[in-house]
């Protein structure tokens, strides 16, 4: 059933415009797009509608109706968000599905991409590759989010470390906000200071101020060669020493991984990998670039880690690393195997700050009687901190509750931020203000009312006007 | 002559508040900060009075009062603008100088470096360079140019095309907006999602939002080793070609700098180079990283661009490398003694457009009867268009002036931008709404209402509110 009788109108007047295809008014077929990856218990609705553009004329045409007719959108990708950023809260939304805009168009001259915002990330990745090209952001999700999610979102991923954020790669950016206005930022090009930078400040947006129907994304060369070195140690702070070594001896790494000890035994159960279970934590380090420095950093990571006495384990072959790599991606199911329920939390703290921080966190899942499990970006300063539950006992999920939101506390006392990477989409909503203080916050409402002022564009997420 | 009486007693005020010594109101000192280094025409007028702030809480009481009491405020590093950014428009003014805010702190463990804004750009690389560390951005102006003027500006140089601008490197940023509202956006690390960017955001803002008060700056590994290449080409298909070539190789340069004809002949003249004159152009082509792979891939550079035709040169010592660099970097100087006046525009276009862009900009200078050098960072597809001109003659002025503005349309219509490094200030301010249509010049008018309500952070730069 759709919500109101207007909004249906509206939805068939469209559906006419645009043909019968596009415009999804079925209840069971829109209950397919009540919800997203989130898997913090949150309230939601099925949408009134699901719309599936396939041109941007289309996306503009859209907006323009919603707009005019007080219609709230939901713009969707993957359907892959953490924070409930793609999911339904009132039920008279309308969700803007990007699924069938999903072309890009390499430009090899210019080093770039244009992407259509359903593009799957791994599909343009892959694609670039072929040249001899690069696109590093590589978010957990990557083999199923979108282009248009990721810069939604400001996607992130392991390789961040030494390449940087989505935000890093996007150089241009076409969109549609009020009442239809088209706007076009940016170009095929690496500097432009041409007033204020609309492009990078979209990105991270999570879909409150319009919606994007292109990108032109940044490409780089691809590394030829890439190297995977295991390190183990007994206690947290050699692994902060160890880290500021690497990252202060000339050597780059492309990825600076960790896991605790709850993480090395769920992935060994999960994946039989036979890692040392009594270690206090484990780094997993990749060094990527040319073939002959590739060789020769990894040795020289090795003897630094030697040198603060720290165990470390090469892999021999590229299945080794693959092993290597693949059991690193599997941590989240791995580690869902742990409970019925599982609450993984994206903060960040300066990486100087991780020997105090892990303990406390651990302190903080006793007090509450909860299993955590912690791995991360680790040069990001990009923890997941993970709660375990019984999803199945609703005390136990209050505690989760209550564990969070003095996790994130901790966090901001820590001189960090409450997310890394998921955003603040519903769940971290009420937390938003501890990040950025009421200054802050006031100039996030401003800027909403600026391009929203209707408060249409995915109202409810990030923050609230009222 | 301080211009109006209020303006003065707030002044003298804050001169009793502060200490004598950090206000002043001498026509004299005053008129020593009515310009910077912009060389088109512009006119101006002495500022009110100079404030030198030592502390960040200083400024917070500077800007309490001055925005209270509606007078302007120009914030001003090195005062090295090239647009007019930091140079007095209307006389009733305050320049608030951050000269002696020149602290920093370097924070090994995150890797990321705290300056205030006063502190300049290569004191900052070179100390931090001893750690191992490297701060890349380098706009021609670093030895003199500030932090603080580096992020209101987001200035560039050569590096860009492999380590991105100064946004890229601003983890976070503390300041000042309207009525003394102080803001800290960011944290030493790498990913932060939490609400809108507005660290990033205000990096380019040209100080018309609010003034810094210091910034967070993330340092990346000192690559151990630099080569440096040259080649020449006979034409600018050729150098198009080459640059795609390259980039699509897996060889990550570190500078891909552009000169034509008639900067070979300047800067041979200059320094003495005895570089062939008889060329359409010239790269001059950086690679950096691992000594190993620094050495295989200037060979392999090199044998890409045989294969294409074109005749190259590497530097054989360290010695010839500086002497190439500085060379590049005089660049400047060296066409200023082409005649009396210059105007150097920064303007940025796709570099696969390069080849049709460069003739159609000689062929405008030809029809405005202006020598015109071309150089820049290709590899950006930033060039910088220099018209050199007879100063004493008013006419040849307006020759400039009106070659500037076909300058600027064409460049849009090659769908690039207007400016790439110098930002807009007062010289580009005219040309705005060319680039960002009417959509984003209304969204770039709502932002600086939202933060500066009053217009009194360097009012008449970037953009008017009326």
């Amino acid at each position: 059933m759709v919500s109101s009788p207007k909004v249906e109108k509206v939805l068939r007047l469209l559906q006419r415009e645009l043909g019968e295809e596009k415009v999804v008014l079925d209840p069971v077929h829109r209950a397919v797009y009540e919800r997203d990856a989130t898997t913090i218990p949150v309230e939601t609705k099925p949408p009134a509608g699901v719309i599936f553009p396939e041109t941007k004329e289309e996306v503009r045409r859209i907006v323009e109706v919603l707009y005019e007719e007080d219609i709230p959108m939901i713009p969707r990708g993957g359907g892959s968000c953490l924070t409930g950023g793609s999911a339904g809260l009132r039920g008279d939304e309308v969700v803007v599905s990007f699924e069938r805009m999903n072309r890009f168009r390499i430009d090899l001259e210019n080093a770039t991409v244009y992407a259509e915002p359903g593009v799957i990330t791994y599909e343009l990745q892959k694609a670039v590759e072929k040249h001899g090209l690069f696109y590093p952001p590589d978010p957990s999700s990557y083999k199923y989010s979108t282009v248009g999610g990721n810069v939604a979102e400001n996607a992130g991923g392991p390789r961040c470390v030494k390449y940087g954020v989505t935000r890093d790669y996007v150089l241009g950016l076409e969109g549609v906000i009020k009442y239809g206005q088209t706007f076009k930022f940016g170009a095929p090009v690496m500097k432009d200071v041409a007033g204020y930078d609309f492009t990078k400040f979209l990105v991270g947006s999570e879909g409150t101020l319009g919606l994007i129907t292109g990108a032109i994304l940044r490409l780089i060369p691809l590394p030829k060669e890439r190297r995977v070195l295991l390190a183990f140690f007994d206690d947290l702070e050699t692994v902060g020493k160890a880290v500021t070594k690497i990252m202060t001896s000339g050597v780059f790494p492309s990825a600076l991984e960790f896991m605790d000890r709850v993480c090395i035994k769920a992935v060994n159960d999960y994946k039989n990998l036979g890692l040392p279970e009594d270690k206090a934590g484990m780094l997993l380090i990749e060094v990527d670039g040319h073939p002959l420095s590739v060789r020769e950093e990894v040795v020289e990571v090795a003897s630094i880690l030697e040198r603060l006495g720290v165990e470390t384990k090469t892999a021999k072959t590229k299945e080794e690393e693959d092993k290597l790599w693949a059991a690193r991606r599997a941590l989240g199911p791995a580690i869902s195997k742990l409970g019925t329920g599982k609450v993984n939390e994206d903060i960040v703290v300066p990486r100087s700050r991780l020997a105090e921080y892990v303990p406390a966190v651990q302190k903080l899942a006793q007090k509450y009687g909860l299993l955590c499990a912690i791995f991360g970006h680790i040069g990001d300063g990009n923890l997941h901190v993970n709660f375990i539950f019984d999803a199945s006992n609703p005390d136990e999920l209050k505690k989760v509750e209550r564990a969070v939101e003095e996790l994130f506390k901790l966090t901001v006392e820590f001189g960090g931020s409450i997310t890394g990477e998921h955003g603040v989409g519903i769940t971290k909503k009420p937390f938003l203000k501890l990040q950025l203080g009421e200054v802050g916050l006031e100039l996030v409402r401003g800027v909403k009312r600026l391009f929203d002022p209707k408060n249409l564009f995915n109202p409810g997420k990030l923050v609230d006007l009222t």
